[in-house]
């Protein structure tokens, strides 16, 4: 048995042991010369791919490749699709042609297309060319589909078998073949042109009757999926009818393949970190130790964007510099007003765009949102505006400065319940991920609106 | 077959005419008389217990009562697991004790134990007392765990064998039972003591010889977990060595419950919301439709701390009224300092948590993290800097002032590096989730830092 808790512990272990052993041994070729080596290469033998993964991962770029050297030739496919794309890019620069050749060649069809994408050219087609047609067209097809596709995420571990067989001869069948692939919790009942029947769960073949036939045990209601689905369909499907795996097939019901719980926990995993990531403007998944010069190009874009809606805002306040000339508290106060309006639309957005993702809000419930939403700011407005409307009084001493402040803060917050509404499902109506830049468009809204409301009803009702 | 693109269709269908029937039946003694409400209630019976869960998501709170009472009362407990707290809250308010306890009933121990932080004290109490001691005794110690250990996601749904009979012995006492729990895909192989000596994949059931004996077949590598393990670290072991199912164990190696891929999807796609929403500053999940008052507690919290944040930056923007006075110029330039700060630091804050989360990053390589975030700040902090230079150049022909703002730019991005790297590393030392909090506090500080950086450096060198 391996105990998570001792499983980790190792792992740590072993990381602190890697870091401590290259930082002894800074010149790669004197690595190999030394004992300790030796023995660090035992344990990394020893461990899962998976678990070498997570180490690459956390090493700086040059510890990183020291220990990729000692890897065996033979695991760098399976390590490599288990780290992540941009240590994957990291770890690829390093090899040349032929040992890149050698580490796919190691490799399923659909894991190929997994590291497709990051291949060179030339190797790309080297491997293509070593393919025999079948896989040579299965990994072409995968490779078609777009990454929110099912077709992109299946994999091609199908054990298929007739309906007019008994157990006794399907179990036969399975002695035969002597081993599964991973994963495999049913086989997929086809006829002889390959059009699926049903499935036939292996926990339903170890509880029948031997003498009872495939066609007698097995499910025809079972969920099935076309390549061209959306993934992240399949993966709600996943979650809610509790599948392992789920055959794929084309429009005449052709099995083309299968999707499997890991590959839909690997993209849930993704999609929540990319909305994440958008969420704060990184464009993608950035490497840690990733060279500051491709860590800035990651991030330059949204900095941008958010430069001109500052400079937006800040020709709003241009408008009032005669209002503030004469009451500088004004300045002070301004940012209040927008920095709240930004924390309130920033909550409503992120309740919106996580009810567009669960498929719980679509246009037809919109007004009853904005009602609700609109009810929501205007209690916080009228308090909060309260409460620092007696805060401003007590600095200024200016009831009417204190009135203007309650006001502004309260229409800033109506402006942000209702923007921060239309904005996601603006986006989601015209085909854009809601995910990406919502949160920008409504701080930017809230500030500029903020300061023009501030400022406005102020030149208004102070300077009359 | 059920056609995934078929079933969505259908459920969004359905939606739409619930939506629509109940429009036409507002009150809701009215609703049983009707002729549409029967056709409603046969296709209601036709769906999975998720979707319907899915479809009272999604209907705001009078609609979602009239269809909870159309729902058959045998399938209350199963629509009860598939809904979120929130939602689950308001269908339980409008049960009795009477219905609460049947539908309860209907559920295994590790269900219940789901359910039963929600229930009402008397309903739990009166369902303790239901259960036979076994099941109470696992409903307890399942309370007993906190979210965030394997024993709180764990089921009892397990299946063991003895480890000296042969494959052919275990087939039959299968066949036997007639029937495995859901997502099934090994037996637990244990000793008279129940004490774990290993799994049996139904895999390697059915392709091994009918004479060989479970203790050759079993694997006695698989990982195991403890009810005090971390969910997370556990979940992440689920993705790293695809598992379906898991056994758990106590201290002395006995058996006590399982962990499904299921339970562990759900915990990582509850963990990454609940991620989202903390960033945003949400408590937690928010029923779409629920009452304004009850939106209100759930945010009024980080707008509070919001709020004291932006008073701090109000007070020090105060600080300056003088040179602000002299120069309306510093109150419009003044946000575009703060803004860019806040943006800059929160992109380094989203890597550090997602890094944190991962394991890929701890206090060891906080240094050279740090020395990676000041290169990246200080390249765009020299070349936005030198571009809003130039536009404050353009705007106010002031030369000095351009080159405060450069250099309170470049000042406060680097501010923003090493607080984006301290923060959510110093809350995970103080035992903090720093997904919680980071976002706001690295804003107060490049706020607050922003206005006196700007404003300072301007006070020094515009007015000397």
């Amino acid at each position: 048995m391996s105990d998570l808790q001792e499983a980790k512990e190792s792992l740590s272990e072993n990381l602190q042991l890697v870091i401590s052993l290259l930082e002894k041994h800074e010149p790669r070729e004197r690595l190999a010369h030394d004992q300790d080596i030796g023995e660090l290469q035992k344990k990394l033998d020893a461990l899962h791919p998976a678990d070498v993964a997570h180490i690459l991962e956390a090493l700086p770029l040059e510890d990183r490749l020291n220990l990729w050297e000692l890897v065996k030739a033979d695991r760098d496919g399976d390590i490599l699709l288990e780290v992540s794309d941009s240590v994957r890019q990291s770890l690829i620069a390093d090899m040349d042609s032929h040992e890149l050749l050698a580490a796919a060649e190691q490799l399923d069809t659909d894991e190929l297309a997994d590291l497709a994408p990051d291949l060179p050219k030339d190797v790309l087609q080297d491997l293509m060319d070593s393919l025999d047609a079948q896989n040579r067209e299965r990994l072409q097809s995968t490779l078609s589909y777009p990454e929110d596709a099912v077709g992109a995420h299946m994999d091609f571990d199908i054990v298929t078998i007739r309906e007019d067989i008994t157990l006794e001869v399907a179990l036969r069948y399975l002695r035969r073949l002597g081993n599964l692939p991973e994963l495999t919790d049913k086989l997929f009942v086809v006829d002889r042109n390959d059009i699926l029947q049903g499935v036939l769960p292996l926990k339903r073949m170890v509880v029948n009757d031997l003498e009872a036939s495939v066609a007698d045990v097995m499910a025809t209601d079972a969920v099935v999926f076309h390549p061209e689905d959306i993934t992240d369909a399949a993966a709600q499907a996943f979650e809610r009818y509790d599948l392992v795996t789920a055959p794929v097939v084309d429009t005449n019901n052709k099995l083309v393949g299968r999707v499997t719980v890991d590959a839909v926990m690997d993209f849930i995993r993704d999609e929540s970190e990319s909305d994440m990531l958008s969420l704060a403007g990184l464009r993608e998944e950035e490497d840690f130790f990733a060279s500051i010069w491709k860590s800035v190009q990651n991030r330059w874009a949204w900095l941008a964007v958010n430069l001109v809606t500052a400079l937006v805002a800040s020709r709003v306040i241009g408008l009032f510099e005669g209002s503030i000339a004469k009451i500088v508290a004004l300045a002070a106060l301004m940012p209040i007003v927008a920095g709240i309006g930004g924390n309130s639309g920033n909550q409503t957005i992120t309740m919106i765009v996580r009810g567009l993702a669960l498929g719980q809000i679509s246009s037809h419930n919109m007004q009853s949102l904005i009602k609700k939403e609109l009810g929501v700011s205007l209690l916080n407005g009228l308090f909060w505006g309260g409460v620092l409307g007696l805060i401003a009084y007590a600095l200024y001493r200016n009831y009417q400065l204190s009135l203007v402040m309650m006001t502004a803060i309260t229409l800033n917050l109506l402006l942000a319940a209702i923007m921060g509404v239309m904005i996601p499902l603006g986006m989601t109506k015209f085909g854009r991920d809601p995910a990406v830049g919502s949160s920008v468009l409504i701080t930017a809204v809230t500030d500029s609106g903020g300061f023009f409301i501030f400022l406005g009803l102020a030149t208004i009702f102070l300077f009359k």
